[in-house]
């Protein structure tokens, strides 16, 4: 298939990486060093092999049996090749230049590979003492590869040194540039696979580099591993030539490094020669950068990208029953099958992997011979046990200012008089954290820190980009740290890769598109539950998410901006895990995110509009709401006033249906005032769970105590109704809660008139409370009809004025004067 | 800012692209036309600002005052100017060529240039009648603009002539080509924004071209604005060199035709001498394919693709309040505020739109005058009108074989006695759906048609790379119509757009990996809502999605390939739109994979695994039960050999979890043979809403007749136990359904061993049926201890074997020979 011979050969479109030989340019391997580098090589791809195919006799002492074969055969050996040559590589660029680095493999499916590099190097047994450096320990590691009770195939939380996961394609770029933000000493190498490199995500994170600045932040490498194909079909980059590839990498800014060949001794030394120019032009680019007197960066360096083209199963079965499988998509996964039943595959399966001559590889107790093992760098220098794969161990508590400072001044006599952006304080509460964490905190957002009223962070750091800046940008420079890319992507997965190396943020976002990098949010939180469960990876901080320009405050853009679906997503997730708040206002908005942003392995939504919104608690208050996760407004009720058990509770979960609510008690007082009314907020969805099912969940008497066992209950509800209506499943009568939130309206109308047109509308509310109350107390009748008059007034009245009736749009809470209708 | 003059340019890299004055080519505009071209694109600047600002007075016939204008503003103008000249030199195009062409607008929150455009060659007035050709209809058309009762502000699907929301930004040129494939006379013209060409999924899109085939496909023309802003940032593309833009498109395989400038007549020229040739190399790449003698493609052609530079906001205020506006990001939405209350900038707001000269532009009943109406395309030519942006007008019916001849042959007597790979019998349904349909279906899948046993296609038809092919790929040709590509992205994107444009096909993916692509469902179920309530949208094909490698079965990858989120996330949409289905077996799969695909309007998921799985029902049995929802089985449980009403139900809702259930019902028909048990499949998810919330919710008496009012039922479930609860929410005594299903496990073990790790265990099932029953009936202890001892087997078994007991893994439904236990 590839018969060229090795080569390196710079991009035809390079320009301007020095390839200079200066001192610190790592030297050419010499013959003696090769030799070690390709037997290193050989023992991590007979350590794969081994992996995939054997339960026991790992270093074929015996001659091999079907005993020896596992029942079933799983895993991937055709990326395994070319994974293991970046590695033995890395080792030795480590051991040589004390460079730290990182391994992200994108072919991650390529787990084997990993795994045995880590054994080898000695961070496998150190972590996992069964595993140990012996024949029992090999025999342990081949076991247990996929199969029960073992470790899944692929490079996951388990795999020392990882931060990602190899099951979904598309971020190995994204959490590449993500963990070298603010770790200026870092090198990320990235391995992309072809196949890889066809998914959105990772072609749009290609333009990582236009937001590095190699003056604060470490260097991404990225290795373009093109060997043509996926599980059954050629891949697109695959078959383009290398000149339209190099054209590719020079429009995103990079200038490529050539590695191709099936050689196996030329290709390891042209790797070794590339390698060595990368490292060398990044580290003339840092250089640069980091003079004391040098001048600002006034555009995007021009970083150095390897592309790797070998073969698919590299020294693997060329041929298996007669069929070509090396170089093909038939080797992706396991070349040899039927083993245990086909001598000749049988026997084909013994002359491959004692190509690799493990006996020459390992000693008679089962350890790499040490002149291999030497190649390795050592302690936490290894890739295996770099203290950047298991961020907690880097992480440093966030310094963050006594968020009570920032919270509004709420007088009780007037809760719910002014509206203020709820967003806005938070924004002050995040610039002051981004002053006092100049290095460990970061926000992200699609363009719309600003929009999102977060704009306050801007006052202490510029937005990020590093590329030519216009007089007419603002507040724009390559030492912004404020992270701005039209990307949930990149927003959603710099962020993972910046909190799991230890680091602290925040992805603000527009609530609908947030579903964009859902299945990122889910691997995440996937990732933080299995991390908790291995003690030698450290919590981590957690990963935050605000949503904010919510469903029921769009204004102009119609359907397709409204939908509060990640919280539905988010549900189903583990309790472990997922916190979903709901903060009313501004001031239980500062609470709740002065907990996320100290708490660990968690993934927190928030849930908050940026537009004004009235504010109803004081801080003290907001902090005990926050801590309970729902409380009793017994100032919004008539229960106190009346002295006796509810005959209806009204229920508010967000910050627009919190106000209908509001506003739908004020009308059973004017309308009903007889009408025993109980109004409570829940700021912490997951506790409406059962606590056996989330460690938030409020406890039965708890539960009692908010919404009795019998009475009826009005949601006014944030997202789905759905959603809440799941969350009651078990708990006391739950038919009788009657939930009412967003719904798909599949209406070209736009959202102005929503106070009336949706679930949550006051008069809804309020219709449904007298419906549903226990008792049919006097005014109930003048309450239902002047509900439907209203909701008749608001319908006309929005398509005359083209804006909300001055009752609705101005309308706030009257505090202890409520007066009875006039009518 | 952009002082350049404009100019016409090929890339740097130019290579093949033939640009001779060929006598097809479109000739360039004399002066009276350009002077003609530029008067329209005055008249839908105007119509633009006038929809932003006004309510009335639309023509200006009379001074502004800020009665005229409306009380919040809200629109987008920084985009609209390139969106109105990419229109209106189409206009020219199709007038003079009789191309047929559709125009996507990526940045389509410039809706009012669309809505301009349409309203301008008269297709507005023709579908809504009310915004006529005249003055009383252009009041209607500004004052309906992002007004309640009215119109979104961007690009929707009210927007005649489009097939692409202006929301959630990222699917313009997938859309674009989903429409082009086996549409060879269409033209699509797709706008893309710097700010969308940040989104992952779009820079994943551009390389459509290696799917393309121009003999038999139509040609999309993407116009990239470089207009170098979004809300409040620089773009990243638009601060690249034009060289390394260049580099970029090439390295994608576009040769590219730059234009650049502010002079508006230069701008223009230039615009329609890139159209002409970017049109011409079309041409004759399609006239080289589609020659009779044309030699088989070997290799992507290269498609010209444009790169429009041109100031945000171009021909709108300059500067306000003495800050520069026009071409920075502060013309991206409306670039003068506060317009009633300040005189100044309501001044300037007059004087901005006369700058168009309204009083040239239309007649005085508010006409466009006749010399540019001439300009617009007449009939379905033009881009509003077009019947391939309403695709139910050119959807043909599929010619769909008789499912039933697919069906397996099941002896009602030895149901569930033999596994078989559900989805092959599915594909060989498609397989001969392709044969009958050669232009009108494709499948589209992620590189797994063959793993997810639907290889039965290729038989018929090639995978699809126009490419380089080797011989060694496997049945990969430029003709092949089997869409495989690693993007979910891509895969559900040209499906929307394909379907959209009235043809038919399924999209085949791995469960966990369908959340890649989730919110594109999302948007495109609202779309279907939308546009049905439209009388011109006519019914387009549903858009199907068959979910298979299931988070039951996927043996060795753990936990990052186990999500069935995709079911939570369209079980809060629109039940107008949204089905889920289940079928437990290929029977079942068959009747309703044939419903699916002649459904219209639709989102249909259908989850089924590949992996092998028993059979259970006749072909007759399979269409009875999935019309009906779901069914009693009779035959697997106890309550009619007893004669009484059941002690407990059993109820399974998917393939494993039905089996499970099964199993369940054998061990309690073994241990406690008294007990009366039902056993229930449901195999429509939404079967299980009241009706009033979804039009296939079983009414309030077959729900009883499947469940009963008061009895217990345990639910083995396929997703999430939530997903049930949510849906059961409402239903007599809910709280009675315990259901079990796919829980977050967040181990590191592999998932071999669900069977009885899982919550639907038939253990763990058999053990809360006897907890739930009504009675105690003898034997239940011992089958309690039963499960427990297998449990505790079974784990220790698979470490040791490394495979399922053999009498899980060979387990079948024993059909009437079950014997009482022996022990």
């Amino acid at each position: 298939m590839i018969a060229t011979p090795a080569v390196v050969a710079h991009g035809e479109n390079e320009t301007s990486t020095s390839t200079s030989t200066s001192t610190e340019r790592l030297p050419a391997p010499d013959e003696q060093t090769l030799d070690r580098l390709i037997a290193y090589w050989n023992a991590a791809n007979y350590l794969t092999v081994a992996q995939i195919y054997l339960r026991t006799n790992p270093l074929l002492r015996e001659q091999l049996t079907p005993a020896h074969i596992k029942p079933r055969l799983l895993g991937h050996w055709g990326t395994s090749p070319a994974l293991n040559l970046v590695y033995v590589h890395l080792n030795r660029l480590i051991a040589e230049t004390g460079q730290d680095a990182l391994y992200v493999a994108g072919p991650g499916h390529g787990g084997p590979a990993l795994v045995a590099n880590t054994y080898l190097e000695g961070t496998y047994s150190e972590i996992y003492p069964r595993v140990s450096a012996d024949t029992a320990g090999l025999t342990r590691l081949v076991a247990q590869f996929s199969t029960p009770g073992g470790i899944p195939s692929h490079v996951s939380v388990p795999t020392p040194g990882s931060i990602h996961e190899g099951g979904e394609l598309g971020y190995a770029l994204v959490h590449a540039f993500g963990a070298v933000f603010d770790n200026p000493d870092l090198l990320v190498t990235a391995v992309v696979g072809d196949g890889e490199a066809e998914t959105g995500p990772l072609e749009g994170s290609w333009k990582g580099i236009s937001f590095l600045n190699p003056a604060r932040d470490g260097a991404v490498l990225p290795i373009l591993n093109l060997n043509q194909y996926k599980i059954a079909n050629p891949t697109v980059l695959g078959r383009r030539s290398r000149e339209q590839v190099t054209a590719f990498l020079h429009g995103h800014g990079y200038d490529t490094l050539w590695v191709e060949g099936d050689d196996v001794r030329e290709v390891h030394r042209a790797f070794a020669e590339a390698l060595a120019d990368a490292h060398h032009a990044i580290r003339q680019i840092q250089h640069e950068a980091r003079r004391p007197d040098a001048p600002p960066l006034t555009a995007t360096p021009r970083w150095p990208a390897i592309v790797l083209r070998t073969p698919k199963g590299w020294t693997g079965p060329h041929e298996v029953d007669g069929v070509r499988v090396e170089g093909t998509f038939r080797a992706h996964q396991v070349p040899l099958a039927g083993v245990r039943d086909n001598p000749a595959h049988l026997a084909q399966l013994e002359r491959w992997l004692r190509s690799y001559r493990p006996d020459e590889l390992f000693d008679e107790d089962g350890r790499l011979v040490a002149d291999l093992a030497d190649l390795a760098p050592r302690g936490d220098k290894r890739l295996g046990a770099t203290s950047y794969a298991n961020g907690g161990r880097r992480t440093v508590a966030l310094t963050i200012p006594d968020w009570r400072d920032y919270t509004l001044p709420i007088d009780p006599a007037r809760r719910g008089a002014d509206p203020y952006e709820t967003t806005r304080a938070l924004g002050e509460l995040l610039r002051d954290v981004y002053r006092d964490n100049p290095t460990t905190f970061r926000a992200f957002s699609p363009d719309e820190l600003a929009s999102n009223r977060l704009g306050a962070i801007l006052d202490v750091t510029d937005r990020c980009l590093v590329a030519p800046i216009d007089p007419l940008d603002d507040r724009v420079s390559p030492d912004g740290r404020a992270m701005e890319v039209l990307s949930e992507h990149l927003c959603q997965g710099w962020l993972e890769a910046y909190t799991l190396t230890g680091r602290h943020g925040l992805f603000a976002t527009y609530e609908a598109f947030a579903m964009v990098s859902a299945s990122m949010l889910i691997q995440h939180a996937k990732w933080l539950q299995e991390g908790a469960r291995l003690a030698w990876r450290e919590p981590v901080p957690s990963l935050n998410v605000l949503l904010t320009s919510t469903c029921w405050r769009n204004d102009h853009n119609g359907f397709s901006h409204q939908g509060p679906g990640l919280i539905d997503t988010a549900l189903s997730l583990s309790g472990e895990v997922v916190r979903v708040w709901l903060p009313p206002d501004a001031n239980s908005l500062l609470s709740v995110a002065d907990h996320c942003l100290r708490s660990r392995d968690h993934v927190n939504l928030l849930v908050a509009d940026k537009q004004p919104h009235l504010q109803y608690l004081t801080a003290d208050e907001a902090a005990e709401h926050a801590a309970r996760g729902g409380s009793v407004w017994d100032w919004a009720g008539t229960e106190s006033e009346l002295g006796r058990s509810p005959d209806v509770v009204l229920a508010g979960i967000g910050d627009v249906p919190t106000m209908e609510i509001l506003a739908a008690a004020e009308l059973l007082r004017r309308f009903v005032p007889s009408l025993s009314v109980r109004v409570v907020n829940v700021i912490d969805l997951m506790a409406l769970l059962r606590p056996d099912l989330h460690p938030h969940g409020f406890s039965a008497p708890l539960f009692r105590a908010l919404f009795t066992d019998q009475t009826d209950v009005v949601v006014g509800f944030h997202g789905y109704r759905r959603a809440v209506h799941q969350l009651l499943h078990g708990r006391p009568n739950s038919g009788r809660f009657h939930v009412r939130g967003f719904e798909e309206q599949g209406t070209t109308t736009t959202p102005f008139d929503m106070v009336v047109r949706n679930n949550v509308s006051r008069y809804h509310l309020a219709r449904l409370a007298v419906e549903f109350a226990r008792t049919t107390a006097p005014g109930s009748d003048r309450l239902v009809t002047h509900c439907e008059t209203q909701l008749e007034r608001h319908h006309d009245y929005v398509r005359e004025h083209l804006e909300d009736l001055p009752e609705i749009r101005d309308w706030v809470w009257p505090g202890a004067t409520v007066t009875p209708p006039r009518d």
